[in-house]
C-alpha cells in the first residue's frame, strides 16, 4: 500500500478502507468502531482484554478540596468494592484476591492533590531569570484574577491555579505551574491555561523580555518518573495500609510475621543497592490493571507506579502501607467517558463528577492488596510459593 | 453480595453469575469469554480499547544471538509498517503519524538482550555473603551444565543462563542471574530456572549456608525503574535514529532546527533539575498504546519506557534519536497469543517466535515518531503548536 | 599501647603523651596545641596543608533577609578577590587562575537560604501520621512564638525556623524544620532547637501520641547528597555567571566556542547516562580547596558540591553557567574561629558576622572559573590541553 | 594590588610578594613553603588543621590483586590502629572513640578495585557509534599489548587497562576504560594513558572515523557521585562490619537493640523519601577527617563517602555493616608523600607501596565507629543524646 493514499479520516468508509487494505478482521474488526470515533485519529479496529474482578473491602475517606486546595477529610465508610482489572497475567487476580481477604479492610487516606505544567522562559542570563523568577512569584493573585476575568474561549474553568514556584538553572527561569483540575486528569486543561499565561501575561507583562517561552520543559513531571514528584506528588497522594494479622499471615497468606519483616528489610535494602527509585513489590502490575479497565491513560503507568512501601512487625501482626505520591486518574474526560471503561467506573460507583478521590482509594487498595500476596509468597521458604505462582498460574508465558 | 459467595472460576455458569451479581450488561458481556478463559481468574467481562494505524518507514536490522548471548545484526532492509496503536489520547495518533512523516525512514538497532532475575542469599555476616559471592562467580559453567542435564520437569529450555554477577551489602550477597529466553519477555522462565538454582544447587552445595533464600529482592529490574538498568538493559536494548531535513522541519514539522535545538538544551537541563531519569518528550505514550494493542504486559510500560533521547544540529538538517535500555517485549507467550493482541502482532510481520527483536525495533521507530512530532509542536514559538494539539485534539479530556 | 590507658584530655600532658606513645615528632608536632584544644577532642597533632591564591574578578551582590526570609539583593560590586585554596593537585590553580583571567568578571546572585533538620515521629498507624501532620501544618506560628518565648538556655537565637513541611510514609510522619542560621552553617543551632520542639512543643501537644521521635531521619539533606536538595537547597542556593568572549576563548582558553558547545553536550548526556545527579565538570575540587583553607566542615564537601552547570554558545561569545543548591557556608562558629582558617577568611574579606553570602558568591564564583578552564582544556582536540595538565602538572601523582 | 603584577611562581622570593602584597602573617606565613613548592602553583600561605587521634581495633585482610585484577584474600590479622582525624567538629573524635569501643574489633573486606577513566567518541549517527562499540569490545587484548609495546614516555606502567566497556547514546560512543593502578589514586596516570589509547590507538585505527575524541565525558565516575558507581565502585570496594553484643549496646552506647533496629528503619525509609542515593548516617564526616589527615584528594571526600549501610537485630546483639563501593585512596603519589600528611600514613602503617588495601580498610573501620556511635545517640529517647553531644561538644559552633 501506499503511504499517500493512507485514508485518515474515521468515517466509516475510510475505517472499512484501512481494515481492508491491511486485511484485518475477525474480533478486531467485530466492534462498532463509531463509539469510538471521537477518541483517536485513524481508528481502525479494537484490541479486546479479558477483564477480571477482585472484591476488595476499603475503609474509604471521603474528600473536599477547601479553598486553599488543600484535601479535607469530611467522613468515612467501609464498603467491599469488586474492582475490574484488564490483563493477561496469569495469576494476578488471585492474588490480588487472596491479599484482599487477608487484609480483611484496608483503608485509605488521600492526603494531596495537585498538577503541574512547567513551562521554561529562557532569558538572556541567570541574573534575567533571576528577576523575572522574582517578579513571577509575586503575581499568584493577580494572574489568577487575570485568568478568571478573561472571556478567552481556551480558559479552563476546572483548572484552577493554586501555587506557582520557579526554579532557576543558567539563563532557564522554569515556572511550576500547581493545579487542581477537578475530576478530571488534567493535561489538556492545565496545558491550555498556562499557555494562556504564558503568553498572554507574562511575556505581555514581565519586567525582563524572555528570548523563548517553552510550554513544558520537564520539570513538570510528565510521564516520565522524577525524583521531583516521588516526593511532592502528581495528581493524587493516597496512602493505603492494613494490620494483617498473625493468623492472617499464617492461615490465608501462609508466611511469618517474621518472614515478612525480614523480606522487607532484604527488598529495601535491594532496591537502593540497584538505584530503584520505588520501594515497593510490583505496584504497577495492579495500576496496569485497574487504567486498562476504566479507560486512564495508559502512558501514565509509570509515573503514577512511583510507591514507597512499608512493612514492620505490630503486636499481634504485620503492618504494611503504600504510598502513591502522584496517582494520575480521573474520573471525567479522556477515555473515562467511551464504552467498557465507563461501565467498569459504574461498578465502582466512580463514573462522573465528584468520585475522583474515591477513585485514587480504590487504586491504592488494589495495589496494596496485590503487594501483600505477593510479598507474601516470596517471603516463604525460598520464595516457593512465589516459583509455585509463575509455574502453575503464569501458563500463559 | 457476600464476599464468601463469590465464585472464582472460568467456567460459563460462574462467569455468568458474576456478571449477574454485578448487573453488568452491554459491550463489557458481548464478547465469548471462552477464549479468555486461560488468562487470568474469575474473568467477568472485557475492555474494550480502540486501535489506530501509523505508517512508518523502518530500516530494520535482522538479528541473532551468537554463542555467548551477544546480539549480531545479520542484514537490514527498509518497510513501510502499519503499528497498531490502543488508545484514547486525541492527537497522539496523527502526531506520530506527523513524525513518521518528517523522518521519512527511521533507522533501529538492536545492541543487548538479558532480563535478569535477582535472587538473595541472607547470610550470617557480610565475611560469609562475600564467600557466597566468590564461590557463585566462579560455577557459571558448572551451573549451566546443572540445568541442561536436569530432568526436572520445571526447568526451561529457552531460559538460557548467560552471566552471575553478585552484589554483597552487608550479610547479604544478591545474586543478579542474566538470562537470554528466546522470543518470550521471559519473567515466568527464568523464574522456575532462578528458583530452581536457588534451591538445588546454591543451598545445596555452597561453602556457607545461607539463613534464607529470596527468589527477588529488588536488584532484578522488575517492573519498577531503576538506575541499573536504565544503563544496563532490562529485556531488549534498542535505538532508533533519524535525520530530519531542514525542509521536513520546515514544512512538515512547522519548526526551525534552531528550535529543536533550543528546546532539547532546555528540556535535557529541565529533566536534570527535577531528577526525571529519562530524557525524552513522551516515550510512554507510544510504549503504552502499542503494547496495550499487542498483548504485552501493560505493567511493564513504566521500565520499558525509561529512556535516553538526544537531538543536535547537523549539516542540512537535525539529527534525533532514542535509546531504550530494556524494551520488555515478547511475540510468544503471555497475552500475545490471545485474539486481537494475535492479530495486530500479525499484522506487524511479529506474531510468533523468531519475530522478537523485529517487534523491539518497531516499539523504538513509533516511539521516536511520536517524540519528533512533539518535539516539533513544543519547540515552536511559545509551544503554540504544542497548546493547539492539546486544544483542538485533546477534546475528549 | 593498651587502649585502657589511652589519654583522652587536651591538657598539656596528656598531648605530650599520646604524641610520645605514638613516636610523633617533626611537622606535625610543631605547631602549639593549645590553640586547638577546644576544636577537638584527643587533639594530638596537626595536618599542614599548602594554601595557594587565586585572583578573581566577582560581581558580588549584598544581600539581606527580608521578614520572610527571602534573599533580597541590595547592591552590587565588582572586586578582584584573592582566594585562598588548601590543596596539593599540581594543576588546579593554575587551571582556576587562568579560568577567572578568561571570564574577566563572574557575576553571582544568592538566590534562597534555608538549612533543614528532618526529624521523624513514628506513630502507631499511617492515619495518625497523617493526623499529626495536618496539625503541624497549623502550628507554626505558635511554634514560633513559644521558641521566641521559651527561656530554655538552650535555645538558639540565631536559628529562626521559617517553614514547617510534613511528609508521611507509612506511620511515619517526617517533619522538616526549615531553618535560617544567621552566619553561621548551623548544625548545631538548628539541632538544639529541633530537639526542643519536638520534645517540649510536639510530644507535649499533639492530638495523637507518637510511639517515638527521632530528631533527623534522613529527610534533612544532612552531609548526603539527595534529589530532595539538588533541587530546593541546603544552605545557600548560589548561582555564578560570565560569559566567555570568542576572543578569551581562542587567545587565554586555546579552544573555540563550537568545541565548549559540543563538550558540554556530551557531558550533559555522559552525566544522565550514568545517574550522575550533578552535571558539572569538577566543582568539588574548588569547593574542598576553598573549605579547607577557610575552616569550612570538609564533611560537607559532598554535598555543597552538588551543581546543575550549563554552556551556550551566544552573540559574541559562550556563556557558561554554575547553580549550587546548597552551599553549607559560615563565617562565624565552626573551624573559621581557629588560627590560619581566620586568617584566610580576613583576607578575602568574609571573617565574622555580615559575611556570609559574599563567602557563599566568592565560592561560586572560585567553582566556576576551575569549570571553565578544565573545560576549556577537555574541549581541546582529543582533550589534548587536559591530558598535558595532566601529564605536566600532576607531578606529585 | 594590579593584576598583571601579580606573581604566579614558586620561588622565595615570588612567595614573599604575594604575602606581603596580600598583608599576610602568623601561623599562615609560618611554615617552610619550600617543602610544598611542588605540590601546587602560587602556594603563598598554609592551613593548619588539629589531628586528633582514634584507637580502634580492626580485624584487616591481607589482599593481592590475581593476573584477572580480582581482589584475593592472602590473610588476616587483627591490630589495634590509632586512626588520624584533621577536622574541628567537637565531638567527633570521642564519638568514634565510643564506637570502636563498643564494636571490639571491626571486620573489614576488600572486594574490588577499579578505577575509570570513560572517554567518549562522537560518531556521524548511532550506527556508526554502534560499530565502534562492536569493535572496540574486541580490541582489549590488542591495546593491552600495545600500551605494553609503547615506548612513549607518557605510559604510565602502574595503571593496567582490566575491561573495555562501550555505552552507545545517539551518536556518542562512551567507552569505560576500567584500570587498576597500584598504590596510587591514579587520576593522573590513567588519564595519560587512556588520552595515548584514545588517540594513538582508536582514532588511528578504528573502523569508522569518529568527529571528535573526548577523554572524560562524565561517565567515568571523576568526582560526582552516581548511581553507576555506587553500585560498581571507583576506587576500592570495602565492608566493614560488626556484631555489637546486647551489654555494649546498654553500657556503652546507652541505648538498646529495638531502638537501633527502630532508628534504622526509618531512617532508611527517610533516605529513600528524600531521593538520598546514600543509606548511612555521617560517613562524610570521618571520610574528611581521615582524608584531610593523610594527604587524600579532599575532592574526592563526595564520590568517596557514598556509602550503603544496614543494621539488623540478631541473636546476642545488632549486627551493623557499611559498604563503601569506591573508597579512592593512595598510599603513595599526590598529597600523601608531603610532611604531616606522610607522617600520619606512616603512624598507621600506611606509607608507600603495598598499603593502599591496608589503609582504604582503616578509613572505612574508622566510618564505622562513627556510625555506631552517632546512630546510638540518635536512637534513644528523643535522640536526646544526640542533642546533647551536639549541645556539649559542639561548643565551637
Amino acid at each position: 500500500m501506499q503511504l499517500k493514499r493512507w485514508p485518515r479520516k474515521n468515517d466509516p468508509a475510510s475505517i472499512r478502507a484501512r481494515q481492508e487494505a491491511l486485511a484485518l478482521d475477525g474480533l478486531v474488526t467485530s466492534i462498532d468502531l463509531e463509539q469510538f470515533a471521537g477518541a483517536a485519529e485513524t481508528v481502525t479496529g479494537v484490541a479486546v482484554i479479558p477483564v477480571s474482578v477482585v472484591p476488595i473491602g476499603i475503609d474509604l475517606g471521603e474528600y473536599e478540596l477547601d479553598d486553599t486546595g488543600a484535601v479535607r477529610e469530611t467522613g468515612r465508610a467501609t464498603e467491599t468494592i469488586h474492582v475490574p482489572l484488564a490483563h493477561t497475567e496469569g495469576g494476578l487476580t488471585v492474588s490480588m484476591t487472596r491479599g484482599a481477604k487477608a487484609a480483611g479492610t484496608i483503608t485509605t487516606h488521600v492526603l494531596h492533590d495537585r498538577i503541574t505544567r512547567a513551562s521554561c522562559f529562557v532569558c538572556a542570563s541567570a541574573a534575567d531569570a533571576i528577576r523575572l523568577a522574582g517578579w513571577l512569584e509575586g503575581e499568584l493573585d493577580a494572574m489568577r484574577g487575570w485568568i478568571a476575568a478573561s472571556d478567552d474561549p481556551f480558559v479552563s474553568r476546572h483548572a484552577k491555579l493554586r501555587e506557582v514556584t520557579t526554579h532557576v538553572v543558567g539563563p532557564m527561569c522554569h515556572v511550576l505551574w500547581a493545579w487542581t483540575t477537578g475530576d478530571a486528569v488534567g493535561p489538556n486543561m492545565m496545558t491550555r491555561n498556562s499557555y494562556l499565561l504564558n503568553m498572554g501575561y507574562v511575556m505581555e507583562r514581565a519586567p525582563v523580555k524572555p528570548e523563548r517561552a517553552i510550554l513544558e520543559a520537564n520539570m513538570g513531571g510528565d510521564k516520565k518518573p522524577s525524583y521531583q514528584y516521588f516526593h511532592t506528588g502528581h495528581g493524587k497522594t493516597v496512602i493505603a495500609e492494613c494490620t494483617l494479622s498473625d493468623d492472617a499471615i499464617r492461615r490465608i497468606l501462609r508466611t511469618s510475621p517474621e518472614d515478612l519483616e525480614a523480606l522487607a528489610w532484604v527488598g529495601t535494602n535491594g532496591a537502593v543497592a540497584s538505584g530503584m527509585q520505588s520501594v515497593a513489590f510490583t505496584p504497577a502490575s495492579a495500576i496496569a490493571a485497574v487504567f486498562t479497565a476504566t479507560g486512564q491513560d495508559i502512558g501514565m503507568v509509570g509515573t503514577s507506579s512511583m510507591a514507597h512501601g512499608t512493612g514492620r512487625r505490630v503486636e499481634g501482626g504485620f503492618h504494611c502501607s503504600i504510598r502513591f505520591p502522584g496517582l494520575e486518574v480521573g474520573t471525567v474526560g479522556g477515555g473515562t467517558t467511551l464504552p467498557s471503561a465507563h461501565d467498569w467506573l459504574e461498578l465502582i460507583g466512580c463514573a462522573g463528577p465528584g468520585k475522583v478521590y474515591r477513585f485514587a482509594q480504590i487504586v491504592a487498595a488494589a495495589a496494596l492488596s496485590l503487594e501483600i500476596s505477593a510479598s507474601a509468597a516470596m517471603a516463604s521458604a525460598g520464595s516457593e510459593n512465589f516459583f509455585r505462582a509463575h509455574h502453575e498460574r503464569g501458563g500463559l508465558r
